[in-house]
């Protein structure tokens, strides 16, 4: 892994956001403006009809735009979604769903970027789901101090 | 309440929807094409920097347009969102939110409403977040029989 | 017109956006945090089935959103999209439309608001479109010179 | 051109669609799922500070994926354009402009397509703007006899 954050503050990071964890979200590649992420086949994301609930799919996708851009940029505990747009293409089978996220504008200020969300094992040209994300990035962001809660 | 829909239903749909009790969202109003929705002020919700998470207000919004529906015409359990978009406009302090939701138009397959998002207690003229929603209505949706699971 | 910006700057700016009249785009009101506007009834927004098109209401929604924030701030030419979401709820018969927007947020950089388009002598509770943008604004803006193109 | 929409009707729609022309908008590609569309270099598009204006862009995302949708279904006067949202990554310089437009859900009833503009010549990893758009597809669509106006 390439990604500009090392193992112990992504961990750390990780538990300041415990909801990823509820839904059983993993990293699966973090890189160069890029973050693809997993979403467990769990009974509590699904929906009536038993399909994969829609909060569930937008968590997904927010946290991948997040982790692509801490993979790119290092530790930004402060970049904050000010904007997140999803389309619902078709409704998920229960199971593993995967979210591959790329940003397309990273400035000093904002980023933007699009998430695919594919069912696991589904045919690329079928995503179940497209989302945009912006990002703000705080204008000066010190690495705080190892150990320091944020 | 003047909503479409039974406190039995009602209940039983809750149930089938398990993350509203998990953030603590509550249904303060429903009634014709619109919702009114709480969040519980908890820690499960803040993310770094002391804010109320993003997922947790895209769920809270989502909710309120589900409930605006099923308000209006009744029962509908697989109203599913097909598209949902957010801004953030303000970090919001800790503590309880409000989300106030209205249908902007209610046709026979689909449905489009916004909704304003609120710190409990703040001034109207300074909402957090604003989201807009489609929901796409099921074409014929009987009532299915007391006790079935769906 | 307790607009910010006084008649002379306003016919200029106009000059600068030649497709507002293209369209017969008018301001019928700027004040404080809002605008509403007119698109004029004519042959050439009309697409095959006699509806206006898209694109006419997207300028005319857009447009809408620049003139609440001049009018509020006064002279910012270089006030830029970032952003524009639009859900066309309704075909418009052919006739004037007229949109109404609000400025949601108005921070030091950005501002955002929505619009919502409605055929003319149309009920309000029935809009034809619904749009929510996001503008840029220049960090320091002073007015140039009078007659300086910009 | 394998689009499936020959050139008399590919002709006969763009003079519907007078906007296109006034805005120098052609048709660079049609094809399965995608299209390419340009936009002239002219005076008329640009707005103060030298930029090409945001609604030439979103009429150029929009127009787009109504090719797209043409080149991969046939002729479709009435397909209509249910949501756009767009996003303006970076001021363009004054010149040519191309948007890349393919079609991520085909349904019965809706098409889902994203759409990335470039100034001409410009670094594919650096797009202008980025769109999505839902149209909505007539249930029944006999093609129309040649001639008749719709």
């Amino acid at each position: 892994m390439a990604a500009k954050i090392d193992e112990k503050d992504l961990k750390r990071i990780r538990e300041q956001l415990p909801w990823l964890d509820g839904l059983g979200i993993e990293i699966a590649e973090m890189g160069d403006k890029r973050a693809v992420l997993t979403l467990a086949a769990s009974r509590d994301v699904l929906r009536p009809g038993g399909t994969v609930s829609g909060p569930a799919m937008m968590t997904l996708a927010d946290a991948a735009m997040y982790f692509a851009i801490l993979g790119t940029i290092g530790l930004v505990e402060m970049a904050l979604t000010t904007s997140l747009s999803i389309n619902f293409l078709r409704p998920p089978p229960p199971g593993e769903m995967r979210a591959e996220c790329r940003i397309l504008k990273l400035g000093k200020r904002l980023a933007y970027g699009e998430a695919f969300i594919y069912s696991a094992g589904a045919d690329p040209e079928q995503p179940v789901a497209h989302a945009t994300m912006t990002y703000s990035i705080p204008p000066d962001r010190p690495a705080p101090p190892a150990g320091t809660a944020s």
